[in-house]
């Protein structure tokens, strides 16, 4: 096998903090067992633009477009609120999904065991939940044309933003969410707007006519986005996996990761399509932004991340072994009783970023 | 006072049979209090489309756009769901936001004391809750253009929606949401999605300008759509105002209001401008739907319409004695521990919607 090319994109914000501890995770698995990585690091996001003026260099993308895996920190900075549009430091992870067709995101909202209670939701209301949402990722809203500001001629401005989804584009994320539903409870719940919205339409017709021609043996179910954000409130262990567009997926993606109470914990894969050769570009990130509030203060949480480095190992490098060893140490540290402050709860013992990664790699 | 003029619209589902426990209302009003409302009773949504095969008439929009205020049901039927986009019953709703003008849509997700139980989330995360939702109504992608759904020269589809918002429709919807948070917290939070949208970049800086010009005295913060959802079920008694397009207005809406656990008790109301001569169009309907699950069995909810007609009252009507009295009685049947099936807790008395009709009318 020869050596794994892997590109760490820290980000903003507690992104350099939280990625810190995966190197200690990778040191580790370098230092005891003999794997290592052919690792490079690259600025994005606010960081790219302190230093280069742009949120992401296109040596960047190139870089990612090489590599065999991407994990990704987080983006996102007040500091650069006003640079434009063109120049958010957002534009680093909309750029690098788009330039490598990156459509599908895959956001669990699993609630741990161990932290039942750091959800605002009753125990009773989400205990075991665990809900896979596939967002479609270079599509939408997100990046349809024509979009911009303009003035009209009695000086009033117009904002305008194109929802574009073609039946290619809606069947290869459906696709990905059928394949993973039969690995699960089997059951897939598509989510739009198909009562206001034409694109909806066309969503809910292709998603019904795949399922009829290759996924039959799949329970499929359809729901307004409307409905979807209340049904994820009222009784959230309805869902097994939902598969919805750019702009929903971004909101329920959120809110249901947030009714775990475990923000911190989540990880995130954003997978294209396989290419000819057996590669498939992935990026893997956690759910969390770059929280600003909490950066530089050593309190973030650093599981989502390292959970996030072990579904890289697992789905982009096969290392299964690895990727479970690291899981487990996750779950045994918390077993344990440690919590960063996100998930602290009452008898607990509260402790920092840094902490919790030794305590990780310790029990690895 | 000349006679208001009054137009109901039951819709479809649960509508009828909710709507019938307001008639008892007013009957109850005009027959102790000598108070008479000019009614005019119509057919809209699937209703309509099985009567004169349109969801809505113009001659219905007409009516609409004479009536001092219109109480409105709901409308959705799985039964039409495959009449084609025109004709689906939602139109009906859409078409009298959008002719008479009512861009402003009022939705209050309030937690009732007595209900605090039988929200999902904790009830020390809800207990006092109390947001007012903003939602703009009559622009954004629910009527952008071009829309539709094209065949590509190669066979494949495209569904397209397009999200537009002018200055002027920023600014009147934001204009609403100051003003009401002054007679409440005093504070706003105007949701976007501006690190993607630029339809939502414009919308935050006409609502910032529109601040710093006539409104600093208020306080305003920002917020994207995805977090947003997140703090709703974090901590939602963070929220006084929040102020939102059509798109985010209506799964936020949807979201908070599910929150509250009391979706079957909660009103609204949708406003368009003051016209010259002073008359302002309203419609006040549930925030819940047609809930064609458990339409006909007489279960439903009456609370939600019951209020939307004492809120019409109260601000279409300067009935404000009446209005007080119409809350004062729910809140009352509440204490005396009836209970519908959606709020229905431990210790308490189920009933069905007529005996929970009867009982309001009874305190009145
Ligand atoms: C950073 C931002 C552009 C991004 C998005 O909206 O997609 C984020 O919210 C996410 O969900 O990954
Ligand atoms: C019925 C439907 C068109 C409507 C909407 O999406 O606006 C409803 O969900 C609402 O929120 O009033």
């Amino acid at each position: 096998m020869s050596t794994k090319k892997l590109l760490i994109l820290p980000g903003d914000g507690i992104g350099p903090e939280v990625m810190r501890e995966v190197a200690r995770v990778a040191a580790w698995l370098s230092r005891r067992r003999g794997i290592t990585f052919d690792i490079s690091e690259d600025l994005v996001g606010g960081a790219s633009l302190a230093e280069y003026g742009v949120p992401i260099r296109e040596e960047v993308v190139q870089k990612a477009r090489e590599a065999d895996a991407v994990l990704f920190g987080s983006v996102g900075d007040p500091k650069w609120a006003h640079v434009g549009f063109d120049k958010r430091p957002e534009v680093a992870i909309l750029k690098l999904r788009q330039e490598l067709g990156l459509f599908a995101n895959l956001r669990p909202a699993k609630v741990f065991d161990a932290l039942v209670d750091a959800s605002t939701l009753k125990p009773d209301v989400v205990r075991g939940l665990d809900i896979m949402i596939v967002r479609e990722t270079v599509g939408g809203i997100y990046f349809g044309e024509p979009r911009g500001i303009e003035t009209l001629p009695d000086g009033e401005r117009r904002g305008i933003n194109t929802e574009v989804y073609t039946t290619r584009e809606i069947e290869r994320v459906a696709r990905v969410a059928f394949d993973l539903a039969r690995k699960r409870q089997n059951s897939v719940c598509s989510v739009e707007k198909c009562n206001v919205m034409e694109s909806g339409l066309l969503w809910k017709e292709v998603v019904t006519d795949l399922h009829a021609r290759e996924y039959s043996d799949v329970t499929l179910s359809h729901m307004l986005a409307d409905n979807c954000a209340m049904q994820l409130v009222r009784n959230p262990r309805q869902f097994d996996v939902i598969v919805t567009g750019n702009l929903f997926g971004d909101i329920l993606s959120d809110l249901a990761s947030m009714l775990t109470g475990s923000l911190g914990m989540l990880p995130s894969a954003t997978l294209g399509a396989v290419h000819s050769d057996g590669r498939r570009p992935a990026l893997y990130e956690p759910i969390h932004g770059s929280a600003p509030d909490i950066a530089g203060r050593g309190i973030a949480n650093p599981i989502a991340q390292i959970l996030s480095f072990a579904m890289l190992l697992r789905y982009s490098f096969s290392m299964l072994a690895e990727a479970d060893m690291i899981e487990k140490a996750v779950a045994a540290v918390l077993a344990t009783g440690l919590r960063t402050a996100d998930i602290m709860s009452e008898g607990m013992a509260r402790v920092g970023t840094d902490v919790m990664g030794d305590a990780i790699v310790r029990e690895l």
